[in-house]
This record gives structure tokens, C-alpha cells and sequence, in this order.
């Protein structure tokens, strides 16, 4: 890939020269291995069809919930955007993405699009609005090429698996269809989600619930039998994980009288609060009792008011840019999952927080006590370069390198999973670069951390 | 303004040459900027009638009580220091000052003395038992002099806005009378701060909710017109914000039986701890409605525990030194508020926060989303060089340097103004430099932010 | 001690040049000076009976759970390590170590065990699985010197005074043994611990109670009596502090009805969960105001789950690797002590926190403002080098460098004391020299802070 006179070479490695010395050499070693992918967002149809991508503003705003809430937040609406269903010139959505890009010096999203602009289409000049017109002419030529349509940028990238987010009844038609291809090299793995199965109060729950239950009589053990199916489906076409997102993950043992009457409450729309509280609670727990038993990889993330401002969601649906953290907590949440399953050999437990205080509090103790328990790489509103730094200080110390889950990109901007792990593996050699400069590792240790953290860290976390 | 030996011209850059030398150019572009003090607690009595001030120990110890409070810490009762009425010879409280000055250096307070003991009154040496008499005298004569008046000082600090804090009640007589005095080039602007009206557990609330009304029927509605209509003569008066602080920033929407019921039952002095927080909420909430309809900033700030020992606020006031910082939350709080007028383009609601979890996880989304939301500068306890760098690294990464309410100094230490201001811009060119040096923003675009962050930011923020 | 290739000799120290440069300067200053250990583990039966310590891998791993809880977590069982009464060759679980080594990298456990290897026992090369055999033969032969028992040891390492923990019934024999004895020059201290005592929950309380009222009438005064009574023997045996760790800080003023009642059906048994809590809140606060009137310092540690996995407890006892962090507050819950108590000349009240959001929020601005409440160093999880540089950077602008503990090793593994004062003093001088190079202090202020930071500063907090 270019490198252009806007992407310094030593972007992200320290200031000082010696570390920097360091850091590059460490860097080296990684930037050109294979990208393991384990948790995104990207659809599996783009891969299985070859989609090309649409317009340049499609592509980089209204596609990427990142960038078009800092334009909102900058007094641009949704609808200037394309948001919500509006209809507008392309152009002048980029126009506006140009005319504000100074807004996104600093930010992760202008570190990315920088990138992807830079080295994937060789856009030579920062976006401005001087520069708008000819970057977006360029970017929308190359999106003409077959040479920038999914397949081809999946070699190009170097990815080697490529991990979906599915619903949990997904026929996963077009998984089967990629893997029967021989002219994708890649491992597209679909990601067992079932939110909207554990959760009363989600949206789409009755509905899930009752397609799944299928006409079986609606008891807690029937319904978890039928959930252990799909995820046994799931694995079948080559998945490796589930993932469950709460906003506080409490766990619970079963009570078995308990769960069955909530069920029925909640398939009759009358679960109250507390109950669907008490059902996500039996839910997760029972989640990690089937991977013990299927062993599929349980990733949790925790601590975000999802769609905080109801008229948005209204107007241009989920993932709107207004899901926002609150304070979060696992220690006390997940004690009687982890005191019946956390010695088990089959669990792998990836916690992931959008809330840092739980970096040394409480995900490195858990990960420097429990085999199962893996501490997720610091992702949505963290995963950038000085948070990496954050991350890394923080839990370093107490549980090492070695009980991480590796980078996790968690996203749906596919052109910029590239720019994504290049991020985290320059964040990752400077931090290493570091501790060889202050004496604390020797420089061999860290070519082989900053090599096992690309490739044997992800591959154990994630079973690959 | 001189620099004396202990004043090193660099200070606050990083150590590293190179990106020393970057964060020098950029601090250079900003040192001489007018200062713009949106926020802050000097009277403005001390303008309208140029007050001369008194003693050195008053005005560095007496009336600062981030001074006063480490000295208190350090076993030097309050009554030594002239606090609670307390007669002192000044020159021996100073003498205390100096025996305990070690104490104070890495602390924000040391720093501001310093420098204003260099730069505003040349004194040339440090602090010390043995120049102790030497800067009592140098600045006791300098205080005698008319070029250390407030009006003086206001010029040669090149302060060009400075809010003052006021009751809502307050006659703005002194605003008026600076307002008509043409010798007075600084916009010297009175802040709306209702706390003693809003919340029925303020010691002042009977006497200031009966004064508001005037005799007018209690209802919630009638109330919150009489709180109107003094935010509109405030306004008038140049006003461009209102000020709110509270333990817990909860919103909701009004029920307004229940608000007149709790009113009632408050000016009565009934009303419960549970009701009092409901009107609390209410009456937050219908702050930023009335924020949608004048058009004044809102500022919020949250989770302090005022005047933590009772004894010492009997003894010597409120302001004591001893407002401690609990644990924060503004996501789920502010929901209903920011649901109903967070998009709302007259609000500017600026948010503070003295818990430093809340910069990454609910600041920076907050107002990374919403076009009304404002990240306040560090402040109280997290005004200083190493606090501003976590703030700026914290909030970045997700909001950029264009959702911040630029720097605000909240201070009553008229004196220690320019070098509050002044530390925040080293400060921000020592992060500016450091992103310059990791590649991460160019050095064109960190000159313009740099320049943007002293002047474009606080003015768009409080609409100056 | 020796030096050897894997310790580098600036090892800790800032790795830009000229800050280096500083920081050794700093670092030599107190790089010899006694150390102070005011809290720790160390039994003192190993002094009075000068036990050799047992083969390396009992030393190392099945001593100290901060190694064998990272083992652990990296798949290796308690029985392979000894734990539990397990027989195990040592020189197998030594190779276990080995082979997991690069797992302690950028630990603070492997930090230290590099610095015990090296120094104390002049292994020459860092541990692998090729030096792994050599490595342990050197440890073992060493054992079998007189000049590596504890005797000896405190000599070498220039251990001034030493803190043990004990049970308020302990005879204090050894302490007594150990004062008796010319030969042995450190101070060994008795530490009062009375958990067991105040917290009708913990596993021993109604053993431990009721030996302490040894038939008196169960009131909660005779009861305080009692404790008192203990206090002041451990005071005559050379005493300075009390300690007492609960998973919430709370205080109340005690209702002595109250309490009575819960003591009762405490020693019966049947106190429930709020009960206990109220008596350990009126336990703390009867706690502080023992130490006015005998002078104890007492130190608090709040914000853990102890014995997380209920399985490993029944396995291989407390102690386990198994603690871990959650949520803490001070504010609230020491307010009815601190303002009962908090400005009493005998007090000395220092606070620990495993939760880092306490050290700007809550442990600063309180011992910012209260003489009597001392920062307690970053310990448990936090005692290492990344983590005492953000403590530094979280107190030292609010509270300076006068109003913290001293480091504390707070550790059993006898060996590790000088590894860990000589990581804090490195620490330390990296902070300060980071200060000076960024012109915030002169280089004598660091300096006197620097010396002030091994001697002054946790002589006046211990009251040494």
C-alpha cells in the first residue's frame, strides 16, 4: 500500500528516538502478518456476492456510525447525511464531511479514514474542503474497479478470518456459500448473537422468541435446548463464538420454576422489570454453562444505554451514533457463573468494557485468577491509540500479555479493518517499546510478545 | 511580564527535545491571547469599585482555599491562617505559607503562586522560610500601587470576558455600573446560578424561593416564570449563562401536581429527602427548556459532597476547603432532558465533571452525539498539567478538540487567572506537540486548533 | 548486590535522556537508605526462630499468590504447584514457571522475581526453560547458607523496621522473642488486625468473639473494652497501627442498643447481612476513635470480594488469588467518622484503595483537606511501576508529596521486600525528574522531596 505525505511512517510510535528505534523494529516484525478478525460487524453477503461498494459518502459516513455522530454532534443533521432514508447528492455529504474534517483531528475516525484514504486509494492530499472534490472523484473511480470490491480487498487486506455477527435463526445461506468457494481464501465465520432471545425487553423478543421456540411447549429448558441447536448449527458453519451484550451482566443459577413462569410472562408481553432482568441473568449464565459443553468462545460486553435518544431511533433506526456507556461491573455480576464454570476447561469467557475503571479493577484480576476469563481488547469509544496505552498500562501489570483476547476491530466499516489492526499493532510495539526502554522486558521477550500478540494470543482467546 | 529563575520558560512542555521545541511554536501562537473567563468567582463589586487588595496573606491564603485547605491538611489550624474572623498579623500567617511551601510543589496551587508571584510581582526568588519577608514586602508594596488594582490588572492580564457567579436575586447594580463605565474595556458578565432556588435542602432555599415569589401563588408554574423572568434580566445585563451544580444531575420530565405539591410542602419546610430530589430534578430539567427558549448557556456540574465537615462550616463558612468529589453519572441522569431538548439548537449545555471516569466514558460520547452537549474543562481537583493531559486523552479520541467548552479558571483568585490560562495552553501545546510528534495530526492542523482552543471553542461553547 | 545482564541498571527510569539523567541522580540519592516497612505479611515466628526458607519453588511459587494465581490463570492446577497440601518435586513446579515465564512479562511479579533472582541470589541469567535447572540449583544451594536466612537477610537489606499482621489474641511471643534478642537490629512490629472481630460474617468471628469476651457480658461497650484492652498490649509490644480491611468503608455513630443487640445475636449466630453490616460500620468508627485515645495509626483497605471462587477456598484456603477489586467510596462512608474524628491531633487514618478512580476523586481532595487522613501508597494490583505513576500523577496536583503513607510492600514473600521499595524508589524518582524536566519543580525541591519520600514521609504517617 502508498504511503502518503500525510500518513507519517512512524505514526504512532513514541516521540522519543530511541524508543522510537525500538518500536519501529518491533512494528516491523508485524505490519505485513495475516489479520485475524475474530469479532465484526462486516455482512456476510458482501463477501458471499462480491457487492461492490456504493457511493464515497455512503461508504464513509452514512455507513459508519463513528463518523456520522461527531457530524451531528457538529450541527450537521441526518438527513444532510442520507440518514433515515433522506436522499441527497452524495457529493455534498462528502462536502461536509470535508468542510468539517478538522473536527476529527485526534479523533480514532480521523485516524482511520486518513489511512483507508491514504494507503488503500492512494489519495495523496488531507481531506479539506480544497481537497473534497478530488479525493471523492478518486475514491468513487477506484469503487468502480473490481479491484476494490470485497473478494479482492479480503486478499489484498491479508485477512485471514473474518468473523460475522448473526441472529441466532440466520440460515446462514450466505456463509454456506462462501465456504463452498473456492475463491475465498478467507475463514468467514458467522458470531452467534442472541440478545434479542435472552432479553424480554428487547425489541425484537417475542418475535425471536417464538420463531425459535417453533411451536415447543414454552419452558425454560426447552427454550435453552433450542438455543443449544442453533449454537451447535452455528458451529457446524465454522463458528467460533457467541456474543452477548448487556447492560449489566448479572448472572444467576437457574431457578428453574422461576425462569419457566417469566418465559411465559414474557412471551405474553407482561414480564415485568425485574423479571426480564432475572431471565437475561439466567440467560447469560446458561450461556456459559452450553459453552462449556459446545465450547464455542463467550464474548460479553456491558455498560452501554443503548439508543439513548429515542426520537433518533425513530427516525433512522439502531446504531445511530447515541448508544452511550454507563459504569460498569463484572466482579460481583459474573460470581456464580464463574464459581460453577470458570475452572472449566472448554469456557472461554472475553469481557470486554467501554467503562476503563474496570481495566485494573477488575478484568485483569479476573484474567490473572481465572483460565477462562480472557480481557477483551479495549473497543467502541477505546479502541485508539491513546486508550490502547491506557489499556495496556492497566492491566499489563497484573495479568501480562498473554490473557488477552488480541485485537478486536468490532466493525462494519470493512475498508477500515486494515487501518484498524495496523493502529493497534503500531500501539502495541510502542507500548512494548517502552518497557525495553525503562528496562522492564528485554528486547527479545518483546519480539516475541508483539509477534504471539498478532497471531498465538487471538488464535488461543478465540479457538481459531 | 518578567520570568524570574524558578520560573522555567518552558515549563509544562514535554521533556522531549523535539516535540519540546513543536510545543513551544504552538504556545507561542496562543501565550499573548486575550483571556476569555466564561465562568468563574470574583465579584464584581472588586471591578465597579477598583477595591485595592488587602494583605498579601489574605490574598494568597484567606481567599483561596485550595491554599488554605493543604495547609489545614498539614496541621496549621485555620485561625492561624485568619479564616472564621480570626485576627492574624498577616506577615506571620505568610511566615506559615512559607515554612509549608515543600508541601505545594506538584500541586496546582504551587504552581499558580509561583507564577504569579514571579510574573505579576517579580519576586525573584522562590518561597521559603528565608525569603519569606522578601516577597511579603515586595508584594505588600506592589499592592499599594494603583497598576495592582482590579481594573489595572484586568488590562495588563488582557482579560477580555470574565463572568462573575450571582444570585439570581442580585441586582447587578455592580455589572451596571461597570457596563456604564467606559474606563472598563473587559465585558465583565453576571452568571445566573439558582442552586439556593432549586433545591428545597439548600440552607438559603425558604428565604430566596419566598423572595423569588413575591408573594405570587406557590405553584410550579408560577415559579418557574418568576425564575424567567430573572434569567431574562440577566441577559440584559450581558449574561450568557446559567449555573447549576447538584450531588446528582437527575432530570425528569415535570409532573407538575407533584412539583406544586412539593413546593408547597417545601416553602412549608416539609418536604421530604426524596421530594426534595424531585424537585431538584424538575427544576433542572426545566432549566434546559428555559435554556431552549432564552437562549443561555447551561452549565452543570455534579457530585460533590459540599462542606464534608460540619464542624468546619460552622466554624468558618461555606467554601472551607472541604467539598469532596463522589463517584459521578450524567448518562442516564441527563435521559429525559436530553431526549427532549438535546437536539434543540439554542441549548448549549456545558458539562463538568470532578469524578475523571466520566471524561471517556459519558462525556466524550455525550457530546460526540448531541450538538447541545459540551465537554467542560477539567476543573476542581483536575485544573492541572497532568489532569488536562488525561482530560485531553481521554476525550479526544471519541469528540475531537471541537465539543470542549474551552478553558475555564472557576476561580475567586483574581489574581491567578492569567496563570491559570496560562497553564492550560502550555498544557494544550504540550498535547498538540505530542500528537504532532506521533504522527497523528499535522503540524498545520495543531497551529489552527491551538488557536481555535483560546478563542473559536470558549466562544462557540458559552456563544460569546 | 550484583548486577546482572536482564537487570538493567536504569531500569524504571524515564527513557528520554535527559529526564534519565535527572531521575538517577534522584534515585542514588536513596537507593541505599533503610527500608521502612510499616504494613506487611512476614511472619514473625521466621525472625525469632531465624526459619531457613524451604526449597524455590515453595519460596517462589506456593508462597507468594501473586505467582501462582498468574500460573493458574495460564492453565497450570494448584496441585502441580504444591498448593492445597499437594506433594509436588519442586524442581517440576520450578520448570512450570520457567515454561510460562514470558507470561510474567510486564508484571510487577516478574519485575520483582527478576530483582530477587539477580541481586539476591546472582542468578546470571534471566529464567527460560533452558536456564531453568541452573537456576533453581543456584537458589537451593543458597538456602542452605546461613547468610540467606531471615536473620542475615534483614541485615543485607537494611530493613530498619519491619510490620507484621496479627490477630489481636496472638501472644505476640515471637515479637517478644525477637525485642528480647540483642542480635536482631530491625524492629519488629506487631500490626493489630481485628477483621475477625468486627465483622459478624467473617468465618472466624464467633470463635474469635467469643474468645475476646472470655465470659465477660456481651454488651458492645465491655466488648470495645476488650479490643482496647488488645490494642494496647500490641502498643506496649511496639505497635504503631491497626488495620482493618472491609469490602465497604461504612461508619455510623454508634446507637449502643443497637449494637448490643447485634452483638448478641451475632454470637449466636443469627445476626443477618444488614446487622453485620451496621455492626462493622459501628466497629470502624469505635476503631478511629480508639486511635484518639491510644494513638494507633489505623489503616483501612475497602473494595474487595474476598475469595471470589468458593471452590479454590475449600481447595487451598483464603489467601488463594482470588480476591478481586471492586467499586470503592470513601466520601460517604468515612463522613461520620471524619467529622467526628477527622481533624483530632492523635488520628492518623490512612486509606487504601484497589480501586484507581479513588485516587483523584476521593484520597486526595480528603487528605488535601483532613490532617489526620494519609494517601496510602498504590498496593494490590496497583503496586507497580505503570500504576504508581498514574497514583503520582492522580494525587500529587490536589494533595502534594507530604500528605501519603510511605510505600507499603504489603507482602509475605519475605525476599521481594527490597526488590519493591527499590521499584518505588525508582518510581518515584522518575516522577520527580519527570517534574523537574518539565520545569514544575527545581531540582533541589526534588531532591528533598526525594529523600523525604524513604524517611520523613512514612516515619510521620506510621508514626515510626
Amino acid at each position: 500500500m502508498t504511503t502518503t505525505a500525510y500518513l507519517h511512517p512512524d505514526r504512532l510510535l513514541p516521540a522519543d528516538a530511541a524508543t522510537r528505534s525500538i518500536a519501529r523494529g518491533l512494528y516491523e516484525r508485524v505490519a505485513g502478518a495475516p489479520i485475524l478478525s475474530p469479532h465484526g460487524h462486516v455482512p456476510a453477503e458482501w463477501i458471499a456476492d462480491d457487492v461492490p461498494f456504493s457511493d464515497p459518502a455512503q461508504l464513509f459516513i452514512a455507513g459508519d456510525h463513528y463518523v456520522h455522530r461527531l457530524l451531528h454532534a457538529s450541527g450537521v443533521r441526518h438527513e444532510q447525511l442520507g440518514l433515515g432514508g433522506a436522499r441527497v447528492d452524495p457529493r455534498e455529504a462528502w462536502a461536509l464531511l470535508a468542510e468539517h474534517w478538522h473536527r476529527f483531528a485526534g479523533t480514532a475516525s480521523g485516524y482511520w479514514i486518513n489511512d483507508v484514504l491514504g494507503r488503500v486509494f492512494g489519495v495523496e492530499e488531507e481531506l479539506s474542503p480544497a481537497t473534497a472534490d478530488a479525493a471523492y472523484d478518486r475514491v468513487a473511480a477506484a469503487l468502480l474497479d473490481p479491484g476494490f470490491r470485497p473478494r479482492a480487498l479480503l486478499e489484498r487486506f491479508g485477512i485471514e478470518v473474518l468473523a460475522t455477527t448473526d441472529d441466532p435463526l440466520d440460515d446462514l445461506a450466505a456463509h454456506r456459500r462462501i465456504a463452498e468457494d473456492d475463491a475465498v481464501a478467507t475463514r468467514v465465520l458467522p458470531t452467534f448473537r442472541p440478545d434479542a432471545y435472552l432479553d424480554p425487553e428487547h425489541p425484537a423478543f417475542l418475535r425471536s422468541a417464538t420463531r425459535l421456540l417453533d411451536g415447543r411447549p414454552a419452558s425454560w429448558r426447552a427454550y435453552l435446548v433450542a438455543l443449544a441447536e442453533q449454537r451447535a448449527r452455528f458451529a457446524e458453519h465454522g463458528g467460533v463464538s457467541v456474543d452477548i451484550g448487556m447492560i449489566a451482566p448479572t448472572t444467576l443459577r437457574t431457578d428453574e420454576t422461576d425462569a419457566d413462569a417469566i418465559l411465559q410472562r414474557a412471551l405474553a408481553g407482561e414480564a415485568t422489570a425485574q423479571e426480564a432482568a432475572r431471565l437475561r441473568a439466567y440467560g447469560l449464565y446458561e450461556s456459559a454453562r452450553q459453552s462449556t459443553e459446545d465450547g464455542l468462545v463467550l464474548t460479553v460486553h456491558t455498560g452501554v444505554r443503548r439508543n439513548h435518544h429515542a426520537p433518533t431511533l425513530a427516525a433512522i433506526g439502531p446504531d445511530g451514533g447515541h448508544d452511550i456507556p454507563v459504569a460498569a461491573e463484572y466482579t460481583e455480576n459474573l460470581r456464580p457463573l464463574l464459581e460453577d464454570f470458570g475452572l472449566h476447561p472448554q469456557l472461554h469467557l472475553v469481557l470486554f468494557a467501554m467503562d476503563e475503571t474496570l481495566f485494573s479493577r477488575e478484568l485483569a484480576p479476573l484474567a490473572g485468577f481465572y483460565p477462562s476469563v480472557f480481557i477483551g481488547a479495549p473497543w467502541w469509544f477505546l479502541d485508539a491509540p491513546d486508550s490502547i496505552q491506557r489499556f495496556r498500562a492497566a492491566t499489563t501489570e497484573t495479568a501480562g500479555f498473554y490473557r488477552g483476547s488480541g485485537f478486536i476491530d468490532d466493525t462494519r466499516a470493512f475498508l477500515s479493518i486494515p487501518a484498524r489492526h495496523d493502529m493497534a499493532r503500531r500501539s502495541d510495539a510502542a507500548h512494548l517499546a517502552r518497557l525495553v526502554a525503562e528496562g522492564r522486558i528485554t528486547r527479545t521477550t518483546a519480539e516475541r510478545i508483539a509477534d504471539d500478540l498478532v497471531d498465538a494470543v487471538p488464535r488461543t482467546a478465540f479457538k481459531l
